[in-house]
């Protein structure tokens, strides 16, 4: 079957195990002929093929519902759901945004770019639907990172109560943007490691029923998965292991590079364009490892986006413990910093400006309050941001602005 | 002893058990005087009279430090560190404020009002005296509602991977606000169901290690418990039972009255005065209930604060699964509603106007990109706000202002 032959899921309802593995052989070309020319999220949909795949296979869009989060990972979906054409005809590549957009598609819920509210507002749906009475499952795939903001904590919480179908797909491809931190990651690396079965499991201490599936890249253990859950009549954590990257090795070597960039050369995985003139990121990064060396009390915290603040694998192993990676976690970075000042620490968050929002509660009351020093440096802001709308820089100034205490400082000139 | 003989923990120092056991009875009697003439957190710090003994007894404060989250729970940690006045002399009774306040005492390391932050924050002092070489103990006591807040998961998630004494004591007193929701607190049942026991282990989940303490409101058992973490190398969980309103029948048999509240009468726990008329809580209840009779999709949210909206136990109970209590956290609450709007329900989430600002990045993200229906109720905003500066109803309106999609509805006169 050509993929553009595929209009919407009902044209891959009919195959068998073996055509589906097929599919994803060339669903998974396709992404990277396109990507390695445009683009994009890569490792994480290298990773999603057979989940995607299997999903729509085994429920019935748009009755039933699935919200990604972060929705960076929906790359498959769009293209079996009637968007084919813009990631095999490369005039179409730009007729997608990078996020599920209800503009584009029915199968489309919501458009989500900041990460961790996937279980909320699947939550959400699930709500309403029992309220209506209807029947459909509501499917919400979290991770490649989605499970470190505080968010996706309050959603699992919250989703332990409700009655009815909720299938919670954690994507476990043991990778955020960076490397994973934190004590819960340890906990997904030890029920990996114990097929599911350890007793020590987070989604069950968090109230809520739980299976694990170990390989979330081979198609027939996936159908059968989702199968096994579909219309199940309660809220259930479906834990599955991918490979971030999956089926391309430049991909699954450097994971961390290949989360997102430009365009690539597709033999050898070396990028197409290398600016080589010195960026904010590494200004920044090579002014604080200065410091560091005469200062011990300096630390460069960022919340799951290193690469941003110019922390390479290398100058984070240069800078030590004065380096901290809390994840996608913004409102922990604020508060630590907080803390970190008022210890006696010279803490420095680096933050797109856009996850900044994420923390205003932080910086009003565990800064601003408290009268901590810390120095907050805004990284894509204004209209250097980033193009999508769940990325837009345009926010920070006009939301800090009305935070007393807190300066913000702007380069009037480039 | 007299109580005003107690200028600093090291007035208790020297007590044997038996001492520090009358200790507590004196304190809780001048705790129910003040409280029963001047209104304030009741029920919390009725519970916390042992713990706070205990810790001040065991501990050495300023050296080490102790991190209320949230801090409404720090009178009995006021009184023995310099502020007993306040609490057994009328005229002393307004100076001091209900939260810790480092202008009031250098051991008060932080003015914490909002909820969730006290690991976070912890974990920032941790940090600094493991990169400055100290080695004093570094004790965060939550609880009281605040470990259902993102912030805090996100905190024990980052203090798994910290180095050295780190103490968490969770004050588990069953009760949020009003009573606990979430699947969380279901293990925090199990767990003290089973004394500790239970495989299924939240804190180990997340990497911590754990101890239980069964008897929260026994100073033996207390001093024993904090004396065995003392200097301990690692970060490590301190689960400890109390009861919420503990030694005094009302308090303890109307726990979310007594949370907070003004003057009541000692001997029988009635309020001293009972406005009559019908304030906006009890307004928008009665609309909203009237409207759920005939509208099965109207959904009623509260992030822990049902009484501010004016559902009452009763009314709770009346608007049955058409009312929801996500505990405290307000994302949670925003894209809930964001969700249930879009499953086609119609949300309501009433919301104290200081706390909104915790769902900043939600009303961007979830509601304002979404495009969906909710009304949003904001409670306690602007001059008629509550009093301290952590819940301050100044900033609302400036930061929705600059979300676009929002539109805010305020009165021009009352």
């Amino acid at each position: 079957m050509n993929l553009l032959d595929i209009k919407s899921p009902a044209d891959i309802k009919g195959m068998s195990i073996d055509e589906l593995g097929k599919l994803c052989g060339d669903i998974r070309h396709a992404l990277l002929e396109k990507l390695s020319r445009h683009g994009g999220h890569i490792g994480p949909n290298l990773g999603m093929v057979e989940m995607s795949v299997a999903m729509h296979y085994v429920f019935d869009l748009p009755t039933d519902k699935i919200v990604y989060d972060v929705s960076h990972q929906s790359y498959v979906h769009k293209m079996l759901t009637g968007r084919m054409e813009a990631f095999v005809n490369p005039d179409e590549y730009n007729k997608v945004t990078g996020f599920t957009n209800p503009k584009e598609s029915p199968t489309d819920i919501f458009t989500i770019g900041h990460t961790s509210t996937g279980v909320s507002l699947a939550g959400g749906l699930v709500k309403a639907r029992n309220l209506i009475g209807g029947k459909e499952n509501i499917i919400a795939v979290v991770g490649d990172g989605s499970l470190s903001g505080g968010e996706a904590f309050e959603g699992l919480d919250y989703a332990a109560t409700l009655n009815g179908n909720f299938i919670i797909v954690v994507n476990d491809n043991d990778m955020s943007i960076a490397e994973n931190h934190g004590g819960l990651y340890r906990n997904l690396k030890e029920l990996r490691d114990t097929d599911g079965e350890s007793p020590c499991n987070f989604f069950k201490a968090m109230g809520l029923d739980y299976r694990y599936v170990a390989y979330g890249n081979d198609i027939r253990t996936l159908v059968e998965a989702f199968g096994s859950v579909k219309d199940i009549d309660h809220p259930i954590v479906l834990h599955i292991a991918t490979q971030k990257g999956k089926g391309y090795a430049p991909a699954e070597a450097d994971k961390e590079r290949f989360h997102f960039g430009g365009p690539f050369d597709l033999a050898s995985g070396a990028p197409m364009s290398i600016n080589k003139a010195p960026d904010y990121g590494t200004l920044t990064a090579e002014y604080l490892l200065n410091m560091m060396k005469n200062d011990s009390t300096v630390v460069a915290i960022t919340a799951g986006t290193p690469g941003v603040i110019g922390f390479t694998p290398e100058r984070r192993l240069q800078a030590g413990e004065q380096f901290v990676d809390v994840g996608i976690a913004e409102q922990e970075a604020v508060a630590l910093a907080s803390g970190i000042a008022k210890g006696g620490g010279k803490p420095f968050f680096g933050v797109v400006s856009s996850f900044l929002q994420r923390a205003y509660d932080q910086l009003s009351q565990d800064m601003s309050i408290n009268g901590t020093s810390a120095v907050i440096g805004i990284f894509y802001g204004t209209i250097l941001g980033m193009n999508d709308v769940t990325h837009l820089g345009w926010f920070d100034i006009a939301l800090v602005s009305n935070i007393p205490g807190i300066v913000y400082l702007a380069p009037t000139c480039m």
